[in-house]
């Protein structure tokens, strides 16, 4: 594209790095950073820079954080973890604003397909936790998938020696769905795990 | 969200500045940008700012560029300049790789409903350009709707006294597509405008 102009082909490109992000998308996404605010584009600019800067992982329960620890592990007493696959699980729970407890994440899952073994996600590290102080319930909130359990099942086999209460989020159909549409699977563990009223 | 890290929340934030982009995927964006490599966020940051800083209007077609002609006017000589409406109408035609001519971007169409006459966009500029010099013919490109049709009549009215060819893109089915599910008033255009084979 010789024709065209370099900065403009440049912030495209730029944004064509993001996850499902086409051509024709981040050439709308730059054609609204050419109509935007010097300020805006500034802020976001410095955004960007200072997250790729600032943030790294909390020294305690491995959440991002632009401090050394994080502003939950920092604010809360509670004596109960929840431990998540990634960072984002922490927002998705976090969102629900129901939780007020801890986090511990694992960056990860055990997955023998893709070589990942216990030692390879934070597990060492919540044991630590664990057996550092007050803690009694370990909540596994990794998703409901092999992996997920397996790491879960793992998890449960190291904690409960210690004395500690390890559960999983409840399973079953989603709140405001339709049953025609759930997956076999799912309406299962619903009828299995059904609930006295 | 006060219990959120701050440069990952500023990042969040600045991504939903772009056009639909909605909370989720601004999430997904900023997580994808802490996982680049720092030369890669460093490169997008500095996208962001040149594209801002070094891109105005090309003097002759208005078109977007960091210069002060842009590529185009100052590489291509034709007796042809296509009209359209904003500058990413040029790249969607310059990706068809077959109109060699000159641009001329109006930035807007005349349009009254929107309190738009033909003061407001850069029509005084096209007939300058024609006037200078050696154009034979305008294609008016503008879009197919209303405003745009009532834009490229205007224009027409104002060129044609001065002995140039004044042409709308040809309009009907599309390449590829089905006949069953062309609207009626493309069909109705395309059988009115049937070519001989």
């Amino acid at each position: 594209m010789s024709d065209q102009c370099d900065a403009l082909q440049n912030l495209i490109n730029a944004f064509t790095t993001l996850p499902s992000v086409g051509a024709k998308t981040a050439e709308r996404y730059a054609y609204s950073i050419i109509n935007m605010d010097r300020d805006a584009v500034m802020f976001f600019a410095n955004s960007l820079i200072n997250a790729k800067d600032q943030i790294h992982y909390c020294k305690v329960c491995g959440d991002f954080t632009d401090k050394d620890i994080c502003n939950i592990c920092s604010s809360r007493t509670s004596d109960t973890i929840c431990v998540v696959k990634e960072p984002k699980d922490v927002r998705a729970i976090e969102k629900s604003k129901h939780y007020r407890g801890l986090y511990h994440v694992l960056h990860g899952t055990i997955s023998p397909l893709d070589n990942k073994g216990p030692n390879d996600i934070r597990i060492k590290e919540l044991v630590e936790r664990v057996q550092a102080g007050d803690i009694e319930e370990v909540i596994v909130a990794t998703n409901p998938d092999v992996e997920g359990e397996v790491t879960a099942t793992y998890i449960a086999k190291l904690l409960k020696p210690l004395g500690i209460k390890v559960t999983r989020l409840a399973q079953g159909i989603q709140m405001g769905s339709d049953l025609q549409y759930a997956d076999e699977i799912t309406l299962t563990k619903a009828i299995e795990e059904r609930r006295p009223l």
